[in-house]
C-alpha cells in the first residue's frame, strides 16, 4: 500500500511512532494528485514545494500534537496564511490573505501540513461552479459546495480536508463521494476567517476516511477529549431513524439500502426507534432557505460596493432581497426553526444518535448540478451535529451516505457512535482505486 | 464650531455639498486627538499621515457613498488592512492583517476614512484592561470593552466608531461616555473579519453622536433604506418599558432620571406600556454568561496552541471549561433564551420599540472595571436591536444611558424612533468640551 492510501489515522500513528516520515507521505499524496487530478481537477491553489518545505520542517520537530505531519486540503472559501485564497470568485483572483482561518490555524499549530486549497462553489454559495468531477464516475457531480474537498479525500489524493455547510456543502459531498463528512455542532469551530454567508448556518466541515480519522481533527479543535463518554457497543446503541418529511423524495435505491442497514444493525442488536418528525416542522427546509438567503443580502455587500461587474447576478438577486423578506417572515422563520429544535432533541432523549440519509441517492449527473440539499437543510438549521457514513451503495456501485444525527454539543458522543458503526458498516477497502 | 466638533451627519452633508473637505475635517480630528490624547488614551494605532492620505484622495474622487470623507475609529479587535490588529494582545502585538473586516470594507468603500483603531479590552473578552479614560471625568471607566471608540466619539476625536459587543460592551461604553450606541440585531453585519468569542452573541457595534449619525452607518450596511417604514411621530409612539429582572440593581438616580423621561414623554403624548419580564427568563443573563463563557472554550484554542505563554490565565480558565459546562447545560440555556425571545417579541406586538436603562448608572471610578453588563446581557442574547440614547444624566452631570429596544431586524424601525426621541430628550451640545 503506497502511503497516500493510508488513512490519517494510520498515517499518523505511523509518523508518531517514526515509522513514517510526513515528507514520504506528503510527497505520496503530490504522486497521486500529479496523476489525477488532471481528469479530476479537485485542487484550485496547490504549491508542492511548499507542502514538502512544512512537511521536512515537521519531521525536524517534535511532535506538535495529533496531526503532526499529516497533509489537509482547504476549501478555498478559508483563509490560508501560505496559499492564494480566491472563494472561486473572479474578484479575489491571485487574493492572498495573510493569516490563517481559525479552523486553518489550530490544525497547522496541531501538525499539520497545509497542502492546498480545493475547489468550491463560488462563495460557497452560487455563481460558477468547480470543475471538479467525481472520482467514482467523471461524468457526474462530487456533490457541493465542498466539490474539491470531498473528491480529493475520496480519492487519495489527501487523508484530510476542511470543507463548510450552510445548506448541505459538506454532508453532501461525502455522500456522493463515498468517505466521511461531519458537520459538528454550530458555532463550536469558530468561522472566524472562512467567507460568510449566512451565519446562523456557517459551520466549518470535516472531511476523512473513516470515523477515527475524524476524531484527530476533533480532538485539535478540543471537542473531543479525554473525558468523553465511552462509546456504547452495538449492543448498548440505542438509535433513532428519522425520516424526514422529504422520504418520498429519495431514490429508491437510497430507501432501499437504508432498510438493509436498519436490518443489518437490529440484527446485530442495535436498539433503533422510528422518530416522527415534530409537529408543526414540516416548512423547516423553506425556514432555512429563508434564513440562508437573508444572509445573501449582507454576505456581498462589499463586493457589490467595490467590484459591482465581477458579481455574479446570482449574488446581486440575494442582495436585492430576491424573496421579499420582511423582518416578520424573519422572525417566524427563526422561530420556527428554534421550536422544530428543541421538538427533536426531546424526541432524542435517551438515544445516542440517529439514523437518516446524507442525500437522497447517489450524485446526479453533469457538473452543473451539485444535487439537492433536502436532507441536509433542517439539519443545518437546527445546529446539530451529523457525521456523513460510506455505508450505503447503489447497484451500480455509486456510494450513497447514511447520516448519523446528533443533539447540539453531543459531538465526542457522536464520534463514538460513528467509530462504532464503523466496524459494521463501512469497508474500509472500497475506494475509487481499489 | 471647529470642523471635528460637527456630527458626521452634518460633516457628511457639508462634504456631499463641496462646503467641507474630507482633509480639512481629518485635520481638525488629528488636532483634538493631539491635544486630548494624552489624558484620554483611546487610541492603540493611529497613523496621522495615512489619515491624511485617505482624506485627500476622498476629496479628488466622485462620492462613494454617504460616509464619503467621514473619519471612522474601529475598535482593535476587528481587522483593518491598513493598520495594525492587535486584539491589545502581546500575542498580536504588531499583527498586521492585509484586509478588513467585512464591517470596515463596508465603510471604507461607501467612503469613509479609516482614521485609526481604538483600545479595547482585551481580545473584548477579559485579560488586559485598555488605558482609556472617562471623557467627563479622567478617573473614571469609560465602560468597556469598546472603550476607545466610546471615548473617542464622545470627546470629539472622531464623529463615528465601530465597536462590538457580547455582553455589554458597545452599549455600556455609550451610556457611560454619553454618544449614541448601536448593537443591530444579531447577524444583519457579519461578524467576519473581527475576533471571534461567543457566536450567538458576537455583534458589530456603532457609535455616533446622533441617531442620524447612526443612519448613515446603518444605510452602508445595507439596513436601512428607501423602503423602510416612515418615523412615527411623538403622538403615533407606542413604546413600551422594560425593567428586566435587575430594575432593583440600577442606582438611584438612574431609576429617577428613567421615571422622569416617561413623565416626559407620556406628557408629549407619547403611550408608554409596562411589560412584564416574561416567565421562566429571569435567569436569562445567566444563560447569556454560560453562552458566552461556552464560546472561550473554543475561541482561544489557536492561541494556546502557538502562544501558551503569551495568553492570559483569564483565557485559559475559559478554554478548561471552568464553569463545568455540559452539552445538556448549554442545550438548558441556548433553548431558554430562544423562549425568551418569542416571548419578549410577543409582549412587544403593536409597539414600536421598548425603553429600559442602558447601565445600572453612571461610570464607576477607576481603569480595573468597566461597570456591569447587567442591562445589556439579555438583549444581546435575545439577538434584538438595541440604541443607547444620552437622555439621562446624573446631578453631578455625567451621562447615563437610555436604552431603546427593538424585535429582530426591525433595525430601521428602532432608528426612526430614536431619531423622533432624539429630537426630545437629547440635548446635541451636552459634550464634554462645552
Amino acid at each position: 500500500m503506497q502511503p497516500w492510501q493510508w488513512s490519517a489515522h494510520a498515517a499518523a500513528t505511523a509518523v508518531a511512532r517514526g515509522e513514517l516520515r510526513s515528507e514520504t507521505l506528503v510527497a505520496s499524496c503530490l504522486e497521486r494528485i500529479a496523476l489525477r487530478e488532471p481528469q479530476l481537477q479537485a485542487w484550485a491553489h496547490l504549491d508542492a514545494a511548499a507542502a514538502l518545505d512544512q512537511a521536512r520542517a515537521r519531521d525536524r520537530e517534535p511532535r506538535r500534537g495529533p496531526l503532526h505531519g499529516i497533509p489537509i486540503g482547504v476549501k478555498d472559501v478559508i483563509r490560508t496564511a501560505d496559499h492564494p485564497t480566491t472563494f472561486n470568485s473572479p474578484i479575489y483572483a491571485g487574493h492572498r490573505p495573510n493569516e490563517d482561518a481559525h479552523a486553518v490555524a489550530v490544525l497547522r499549530a496541531s501538525g499539520a501540513v497545509i497542502l492546498g486549497k480545493t475547489q468550491t462553489l463560488e462563495f460557497a454559495c452560487g455563481g460558477a461552479f468547480p470543475p471538479t468531477r467525481n472520482p467514482w464516475d467523471l461524468e457526474r457531480t462530487p456533490g457541493g459546495s465542498s466539490s474539491g474537498s470531498g473528491a480529493a479525500v475520496a480519492d487519495g489524493m489527501v487523508p484530510l480536508a476542511l470543507g463548510t455547510q450552510t445548506g448541505g456543502s459538506t454532508i453532501r459531498p461525502a455522500a456522493f463521494c463515498g468517505v466521511h463528512g461531519m458537520k459538528p455542532t454550530w458555532g463550536r469551530i469558530p468561522w472566524d476567517g472562512a467567507k460568510g454567508y449566512s451565519p446562523a448556518l456557517d459551520t466549518v466541515g470535516l472531511y476523512g476516511r473513516s470515523a477515527a480519522d475524524l476524531r484527530l481533527m476533533l480532538q485539535a479543535y478540543a471537542l473531543a477529549g479525554g473525558d468523553d463518554p465511552p462509546a456504547p457497543g452495538l449492543g448498548q446503541l440505542r438509535l433513532g431513524v428519522v425520516r424526514t418529511p422529504h422520504w418520498a423524495e429519495a431514490e429508491p435505491q437510497a430507501q432501499a439500502a437504508f432498510e438493509r442497514t436498519l436490518a443489518l444493525l437490529r440484527q446485530r442488536g442495535v436498539h433503533l426507534a422510528e422518530l416522527d418528525w415534530p409537529d408543526g416542522c414540516e416548512a423547516i427546509n423553506r425556514w432555512q432557505d429563508e434564513v440562508m438567503q437573508d444572509g445573501g443580502r449582507y454576505a456581498f455587500v462589499p463586493e457589490r460596493l467595490s467590484h459591482p461587474a465581477l458579481l455574479h447576478a446570482e449574488f446581486k438577486a440575494k442582495l436585492d432581497n430576491h424573496l421579499g423578506l420582511t423582518p416578520q417572515r424573519m422572525r417566524d422563520a427563526l422561530d420556527g426553526i428554534a421550536r422544530c429544535r428543541m421538538a427533536f432533541e426531546r424526541s432524542m432523549e435517551g438515544l445516542h444518535g440517529a439514523l437518516g440519509l446524507s442525500a437522497p441517492g447517489v450524485a446526479p449527473l453533469g457538473l452543473h448540478t451539485q444535487g439537492m440539499a433536502t436532507f441536509n437543510r433542517m439539519w443545518t438549521a437546527l445546529q446539530v451535529p451529523c457525521i456523513s457514513l460510506p455505508a450505503l451503495w447503489s447497484d451500480a456501485g455509486l456510494p450513497m451516505g447514511l447520516q448519523l444525527i446528533g443533539r447540539r454539543y453531543d459531538d465526542a458522543l457522536l464520534l463514538a457512535v460513528a467509530e462504532t458503526l464503523d466496524g459494521v458498516l463501512v469497508d474500509p477497502g472500497r475506494r475509487p482505486w481499489n
